[in-house]
Order: structure tokens, then C-alpha cells, then sequence
């Protein structure tokens, strides 16, 4: 993959990641920062890859399927009725009553996500995630989930190692989740993923153990967690913050503390024909952006291909 | 330093070691491991630095005394009494006490080592760190605390990274007060370095923000914390454990999964004349190293020196 930006239009977008990287790089420069200090951050939902559907969430529906066939009392409570029924206007709906303030199915969904997996090692749920990447395809792109990935983006990770920064990815997506599959799409390794967890129990066993995902939340990675993980992991702060939504603002904030430059990017769901068009869940962001100066990447003006280079050349 | 383990004599400790860097390390050997999966992680006080006292501990009594400075009503409540009247009985007695059972004096003194920072951004805190280390020395050791690291275990760290290991530290010790010295002393960096923390809270201010220090405990980096914080951080198993007491014992087995190969580490502190002559605390560790053939390195034995490799010169 290219680390030139080639899959970027030339517009005020790729110039001012351009001109930032140009001025922290060059010795010299009054916003010169050292290769060590050059961190740079990335949301993943909506911000690396599409996140309509979430596509974690494609992964427990799987699950909740499995579980119901394998107890069929599950069956007959949520979520597990939903899932086995497809009936995605339960899940819609729960969303939308949540937004509206109406928590009532938030204590089922909840008990469904973090019971969905207990019980297994993390290395078995890294067998089953691989499993799901191998084969589940998205609803609606016609490729697979693994394949939803935004190339320009992937290229951005590509050109900011190019010039000596270290990526990372702090999401409000699983982290175990995540890792399965971040180093072969997005090249960053398993150590530099941090998401959310559930609370992992150590099992001894003679002279060797296991570790138990346990239907208990450990943290949610998203808003104002995504700073303290961010640090908790690296131990400072990013100069390059990049995001898509108001759970994002938090780290982006974070990565500004002058006199020291930042550069914080939020990616604009614009795209109707190539992807979606949506601000919902980014409304509060955008507005900062227009106050602070922070950079919006359009899809659809920015963007020369949305899922692949490939889609280039035609 | 030398990569080549020069500060260890000619023991059965060092000829292990060396045989398992050599078979991992050998493509084509039925025990070689990629350098992407050559984990090694170290505890800290106790494995990599001495212990006796915790030198965190240090730290904080300083603090408590500027507190007690600044707010008088301290001086008459545990532990600020104490740590101004210099009272290390009172402390001795409390942690007698704690392994008899009685943790009577345990409340207030979690309460103290939890209130000591709170209301301060990271980066304040990073700064007293650094000052407490460009200043203040053992007290029977008569050296800065900066200095009381293992050479033979840093040149150990030297060793495995010349062999493509990645090395970390995973200690019950604080996570930020580490990060500050861990980088000039042991060569490793602010991101590889797992302990313990108390909760941060992202305060946001305009376009910015910072993370204050919160007087309450996240995650107390010790026993069975310690395979799920080390998993959390790097999201692999390590090969290569290294520890010093019976809180490591998770760590150790955790790095155990055959048919992998496992290289597991104590350190034992038998050496009175040049650093302290202890078990306690780590006597289940040595049962279970010589159940299952863990590596007991013997500082009085194996070191050639124990603070600096120009002890080797005299």
C-alpha cells in the first residue's frame, strides 16, 4: 500500500494532515516532536472500517443463535428471541427507546452481550472470532466483514509509520475482539489495540492456567474512558487523534495541550452511494470541530475509493 | 552493557537460561518460537530492582509528611502521624499484623496511599517522581534509589532483547511512578510497562483536557491480576516470566502452555553481605519451583554483582 495519501483528494483535508506531518517532522521546526513522541490514535467503528451494521454485534447475534439452539429455554427471553426470530426491529427499537431516554431493554441486551461468551479462554474466543472473520459477509457492501475496511484510512495509518509515528487503536470495540483481526487489515499488532473488556479470571492449573472471560464488564472504552485507557496502555499523550463520533471527543481533546501541536480528524459518514450517509451519534462532535478547527474528512469529497485501493484504477 | 549475560558466573541458572534463548531462537528447532511471540515479562520490585524497602513507599512517605506540612490535623491521624514522627514501627506493626490477620491498621493507610496524589494531573505527578529520583537514596544502601537496580537482570533484559524478545514489566508497583525511571534504568519504554493505578478521570477544558489522579484504587497489578493485566496490555502469553515472590506465581504458570516452551525465573534474595538475605513472602514460589523446575536464581551464587557491573572490575 501506498504511503503517499494517493487514494486522498487534493483538498483541505489531505493538506492540513500533510502540513502537520511536514511540521512535527522536520528538525528544526518550532512544532518539531521526536519520533518517540509521535503517537498517533484511531477510533475503529465508523472511523477505520464501517460500522453499519456494528460489526462486533453481527459477531454475538451468531453467538445468541448458537446458545438458543443449544438451550432452547433461551428461546423465549430476550435478546435470544430476537436472534433466533431475525428480528432486527426489537433491536432497533431498543436503541431507539435508549436515546429516548426509555432504558427498559438495556438490562437484557446487556445480560445477553457480556453472558455470550463466558466461560471460554481468551484463546478460544480467539479461535471463534477468527472463525466469523473467515466467513460472515456484510448485509448489504456484498463483501466480506473482514473486507470493510476503509483504504484510505489504512493508507493514513501507512503514511503517519512512514514518517515515525507509532499507531494505535482506542475503540469502544471488544479488544480481544478487535486483535484477531487489526494487525492482518490494519497492520497494527495485538499490543497496540485497546477496547473494551470483560473481566478476565486466571485459572490455575498445576503448573500451568487460563484466563476466563467472565460476564462482568470490565471497562467500556468509549467518551471519557478513552483517554485514561489511552494513557493507562501508552503512557502519553497522542498528537494525532482520530475519530468519528461524540464518544471520540474526549480523546481528541486529550491529545491537545499546548504548546505542543495536535491534530485531531474526524471521518463525515457522507457517502450514500459508497457507504452511508449519517451524523446521528456524531452531532456534537462536528459542532466542536467547526469551534476548535479540527479536521472533517468528507468520504465522499476526500475519499477517492472508500473500501479498497483497487477501486482506483476502474 | 554486555548482551552476553557477562555479570552471571558459570551456573546452572545461566547455562538455562542461555539453552532456552538457543532453542527458541534456532529456526528449525522443535522449541523455536517466532520473535513476534518472544514475550518476556519482569516484576519489578524484588526481580528487578531491590525491595527492601519498596522504594514507592518511600515516595509516598514523603508526601505524607509535605501533606501533614500543609494541613496539621494530618499529624494526629495514621498513617501522617507515623510518617511524620518517623514511627517505622507503627508501619512494621501494621504489616505484622496484616499477615497475622488483623488488618486493623490496613483502612487508613490504603486511605493515605490512595489520598496521597489524588487532585493531580499525570503529568504533575510524573514530575515528582522525577524529582524524588534525582534526589533521594537508599537508606542503608547509600545509593540513590535511581540506582538500586539489578545489574545482572538489566544485562538479562539486554540479553533477550538482543535475541528479539520484547521485554516488559508487569509488577504490583505503581504503573506511572515506574514509567518515569523505567525507560533510563532497565531500557524499557513508558508503553511496556503494566502495574498498578488508581482511577484517572478525564476533566475536559475548552478544546483541551487532563486526567486527574482519583483516591480510589483500578486495579491492584499483583497475584492472578497479573496474567489478566499482562494479557490486557500485550494480548499474548509470555515465554519468558521472571519474578521474585509468591504474588508472581500466576505470571509464572500463565506462561506455561505446552507445547509451547516456558522459561520461568525467581529470583532469590540469599545474598545478605550485598543486598538482603529474605524469604518471606516467597515461600510458596520456591515450593512450586522446585515442584515443577522453575529456575532459581541465587543472587549470592550467580551474580557476579549485584548493583553495577563496575563492581565486576574491582
Amino acid at each position: 500500500m501506498s504511503t503517499q495519501l494517493d487514494s486522498w483528494n487534493d483538498g483541505a483535508a489531505r493538506r492540513a494532515i500533510v502540513d502537520f506531518v511536514t511540521q512535527v517532522t522536520t528538525p528544526g521546526s518550532p512544532a518539531f516532536v521526536p519520533p518517540a513522541d509521535r503517537i498517533a490514535v484511531f477510533d475503529n467503528d465508523g472511523t477505520l472500517w464501517c460500522e453499519q451494521p456494528v460489526i462486533q454485534l453481527a459477531h454475538i447475534l451468531l453467538r445468541w443463535n448458537e446458545m438458543a439452539q443449544q438451550n432452547p429455554a433461551l428461546r423465549d427471553q430476550q435478546p435470544w428471541k430476537a436472534a433466533v426470530e431475525k428480528d432486527m426491529t426489537w433491536f432497533r427499537t431498543a436503541i431507539t427507546k435508549h436515546y429516548g431516554g426509555d432504558e427498559s431493554d438495556m438490562p437484557a441486551i446487556a445480560k445477553g452481550v457480556l453472558s455470550a461468551f463466558a466461560g471460554l479462554t481468551t484463546e478460544e474466543f480467539a479461535e471463534r472470532v477468527d472463525a466469523f472473520f473467515r466467513t460472515e459477509s456484510h448485509p448489504t457492501l456484498k463483501r466480506l466483514y473482514r473486507d470493510c475496511w476503509f483504504a484510505p484510512m489504512v493508507e493514513l495509518l501507512r503514511y503517519l509509520e512512514a514518517h515515525e509515528f507509532t499507531t494505535y487503536i482506542v475503540s469502544g470495540g471488544g479488544r480481544d475482539f478487535m486483535r484477531q483481526i487489526a494487525e492482518e487489515i490494519y497492520g497494527i499488532p495485538q499490543e497496540r489495540i485497546v477496547g473494551t473488556s470483560t473481566v478476565l479470571a486466571f485459572r490455575a492449573q498445576d503448573d500451568g492456567g487460563d484466563l476466563l472471560m467472565q460476564a462482568k464488564l470490565d471497562v467500556f472504552d468509549d467518551g471519557a474512558m478513552k483517554p485514561a485507557r489511552l494513557w493507562s496502555r501508552i503512557g502519553k499523550r497522542p498528537i494525532f487523534a482520530a475519530g468519528n463520533s461524540n464518544g471520540d471527543i474526549p480523546m481528541l481533546q486529550f491529545a491537545n495541550k499546548p504548546p505542543r501541536p495536535a491534530f485531531r480528524l474526524l471521518v463525515l459518514h457522507d457517502d450514500a452511494a459508497r457507504e452511508f450517509e449519517y451524523v446521528s451519534g456524531a452531532e456534537k462532535s462536528l459542532t466542536l470541530a467547526k469551534q476548535y478547527g479540527w479536521t472533517v474528512v468528507s468520504m465522499k469529497n476526500d475519499w477517492k475509493c472508500v473500501f479498497a485501493l483497487d477501486e482506483v484504477k476502474k
